[in-house]
Parts: C-alpha cells; structure tokens; sequence
C-alpha cells in the first residue's frame, strides 16, 4: 500500500503527518510501528492522521499515534504541525481551526508569523490536583532529594510539573536530579521535573526531565508550568520567551493565583520533507 | 534548494541516498549533519552520494558521509544499497559494477534474490596485525576481563574483531563486557566485541559491541570476522548465515589458516522511501 506522508516538527517533537482526507488508507498497529521506526521506517515520535470532521461544528478531525501503535489524547506540538499541514495543503484558509480530537474540541491558531498559538488549558496550583503529598499549598515547597534539597513549584498541566530556578541550566544537574526527582516519594503519580534560569522578566532558559522519557528536546506543558510558576512567583511577565533545546516557544498567562486563565502556547511548526512510502501488507 | 533522495536500509544500518549523476548539487557540512539528523531532518546512519565514474574503466563513483560530516572510505552496507539503487533507478542494468570508492575501486554484485555481495577483503590473524599484545598467534586465546576470563579469537578485518562463542546471544553480558573487551589493554587500538551462538556448521547468531558506538543492529566486518573465526575453530562450514538483531548477512570464505582468500559477504538492501526535501541553504 503506497502513501504519500509529510515530515513535519515542532521544537524538536518530530511528526509523520498523513492526509486521510485525499487518500484512503487503514493503519494496522505493526505499520505504525513500522512508520516510526527510525532505522527501518520513517521514523518520528508520533505519527498525526488527518481526517474530515465528523460533525457540521468543526473543520477536521485528528488522531494521534505513539511510536508504540497507542492512540494518544493530546499533543501541544503536534496540534500546531497539523495547523501548518492544513494550511499548506491547502485543504483549508481559516487561520482559527477547529479540530476534533480523542479529548475534545480545541481551536489552535495560526499567527501572521507562521506560528502556531494552542490553547493549553488551565494549570492547577493545589497539591492534590497535582497529585503532592504537602501540609500546605505554599508556592514554593523545599523538597529533600538525596543529600541535598531544592526550593520547587508544583503546578499541573494536566500532568503534574516541579519546577526549579537555576543559575544556569547548561550546568544544572539535570541527568542526576531529575530522576530522583521524578520518582520522589512526594509525588505519587511522578512528576515531570523542570530546570529553569531567568535571563529578563520575559525570557527564560529551561530544560526538562520529563517522566518515563528522560530529558527531552522541548516539552510544551513543562514550558507552561515553568513560566506559570515563574509569574506567580513574580520572577515573570507575560508573555515570556522559552528558549529550549529544540527550539524556542512564547508562553502567555493572565492569571496569578487564580488558576482561571489559559495557558497559550505559540511556537514553531516546520515541514522538513515530502515522502511516498510503500507499506509492508504484513510483518514477520 | 530542494533535492530528492531515497531511503534505504540494509540489515538496519539505514542511508539517505542522494543521486548526484541527475541532480545537481554540493552539501556543505552543515546540511550533511542536518540530512543525518533524525528528529531535525530526515535522519540516517550515512549519506551516500551516487556520482558519475571520473574514469573510463568504472561504472560510478560513491562517496559516503557520516552524521557528523565527515566522509568515510568504506561501508559494506552503503555499498549493497548503492546497488540496489542504481538499478531500482534503472542507471545501469549489470549486475557486477566496477565502483570508485575513496578507498579504492569495489565490484558489488547483485544476486538473482536481490541480495547483493560484497568482497570485505582478506582477514589478518597474526597479534601485530589486529593490533592485539600477545606473546603467540595461538587460535584461542584467553582474555582476563574483570573478575572473569573469556577465550577469544582475534581478527582484523581492515578493523579488529575479538570474537568468543557463548551459549545464548540473547543471556550474553554484551553490555557489560562488551566495553571492557573494547577498551582492554591488549588492544592499543581498542576492539569490536563479537558474541557468536552455533546453532549448525551453516547458522550463527550474533551480536556485536562496536568500537566507539556500543552494541549495534548490524556489523558486517563483525560478521566476517566471527564466521571467520568459527572456520578456523572448525566451529562452522562456509557459507554461513549469521542472524542479527538487524536482519541476515550470509559470509562465505574459502580459506583456513591463509589469509589469501577474500571474504564474501551478501546481504538484503532495501528501499524505504522517496522523499523531497527543501535544503537551508545557511545554519545559525
């Protein structure tokens, strides 16, 4: 079975987008696989289907797919390479897109600059709804890792985040801290642990230690919670810059204590390549 | 600029293919380790350029480059899928084709299965010539690593190869023993750690710790050496198949104890996809 798919990346978090709308295709869980390999595949960390809307209210419909063959219910990088595909496809002109996906409706944004704004939701300050184990909500909590302790902040993104500042996170002990911190008694369901260094009021340097993946090359939600953190912390003003390994995002929040505003994240999308690949029918 | 390419694989040692004699175009580092980079670009092992002979007596010439840049002299797996290119894309219908490599010239053949062989050269026994410090050139010989021993016989295949024979591949400790055998100090130039299962006179399976890049899916000078080693142990019977975690290599040599006889290597090379990038033409 031949396709013809897009590779595509945000900040380092690399798609093979495939257009279900001009061609007809069914993915078995071993072709995914195949698809994403990246030595006898195509390679990439999820692979993005386009489909048309199944309902009148929205333009398109998306799924998403992990290395593994696992459908995935959201991904901040990969809603704003879809924006992209759609528009240079093409297959729409809005520049407001509403999209079905497994967890709901979301409405990404495609800005004059050719970036891509996505509507991250609301953090969550308390400890429980991150979840962490504290007598008390403060904002700053010291937390005791090995032989030492850091001052962190606990917000949740619909996945919990510690975030730390820094003086400079190229020496920052990611690779030592991070698992410790990661799999640290306090957070029951782990926690992904964010290193960041404040260079002004609205530019930051980060580096993540996200949980079950290590270290990464940029990590949307944890830049939303490191500059969450930092604004309440009133280290940060909106809107603020985060320069990460991958690539740079622009994270704005309104809110303060109040957990009632969006998080938007905007951020680079880019096709890398155009490609036709037969598909192996079956696999040993 | 944009250029077209093929991705191929053979054995899992995967390579962008770049055809030279139709298109146009000089690479300047930059844009090799960007091509090679697998979450930024389209991501290989290598880069194989496909260019016409600057010589009469010569089919083609090929160049290969590495992820970091740098160009290389030989690859027995570059070279099956230069092959197979050269004919998918309908350039030249022999099937044994005189190729000037940096290295000199090379004379692949494609098989009547689609496989391709490759001559590896001549193998070397004697201690000086692998480099190996030893006080004889016995077939055996012991190896204290750690608190243990293991018998190993030494070969070098243009590269040195230290290959013992275990019970089990999948229980073996490569990942333990393999960087102590790598970097033994009766290796001045270090080693590539073979680990051979018998299965039959005409059946190996094998894994090898490389020198410099840690276990890998496929070695083709490893499997040279390992069968190599296995015939002069009346182990093994040539042909022999030798399964990798990366697919299957079948090595045939006609020597014993002299060295004059070369190494045959055949293997599968495959296509993966056609693609068409767009090139930056300048790197920040």
């Amino acid at each position: 079975m031949k396709i013809r798919f897009t590779k595509m990346q945000g900040a380092g978090n690399d798609f093979v987008v495939l257009d279900a709308i001009r061609q007809t295709f069914a993915l078995t869980t071993p072709q995914i696989r195949f698809i994403a390999d990246r030595h006898f595949g195509i390679g990439c960390d999820q692979i993005l289907v386009v489909e048309k809307a199944t309902r009148p209210d929205v333009d398109f419909r998306y799924r998403i797919f992990n290395a593994d063959g696992g459908e995935v219910e959201q991904c901040g990088n990969g809603a704003r390479c879809f924006v992209r595909f759609v528009h240079e496809q093409g297959l729409t002109h809005k520049r407001q897109i509403r999209v079905e996906t497994t967890s709901g409706i979301i409405s990404p944004q495609l800005e004059a600059t050719g970036e891509v704004t996505v509507d991250m939701g609301q953090p969550r300050f308390l400890p429980a709804e991150i979840p962490f184990i504290s007598e008390n909500d403060a904002l700053v909590q010291t937390l005791v890792v090995g032989d030492t302790s850091v001052e962190i902040s606990v917000v949740s993104m619909g996945n919990p985040h510690a975030v730390q500042v820094v003086a400079d996170v190229d020496t920052a002990p990611v690779a030592r801290l991070g698992p410790l911190i990661e799999s640290h008694v306090r957070f029951p369901r782990r926690v992904n642990a964010g290193f960041m260094q404040v260079l002004d009021a609205h530019t930051v340097r980060l580096r993540v230690y996200e949980r079950g993946a290590g270290e990464t090359l940029a990590c949307g939600t944890g830049a939303c919670a490191a500059v969450v953190a930092g604004i309440r912390r009133q280290l940060l003003t909106s809107p603020v810059r985060v320069i990460t390994r991958g690539g740079e995002l622009t994270i704005a929040w309104n809110g303060s204590d109040s957990a009632l505003d969006s998080v938007l994240l905007t951020g680079p999308a880019t096709t890398v390549f155009t490609g036709e690949i037969d598909l192996p029918e079956d696999f040993k």
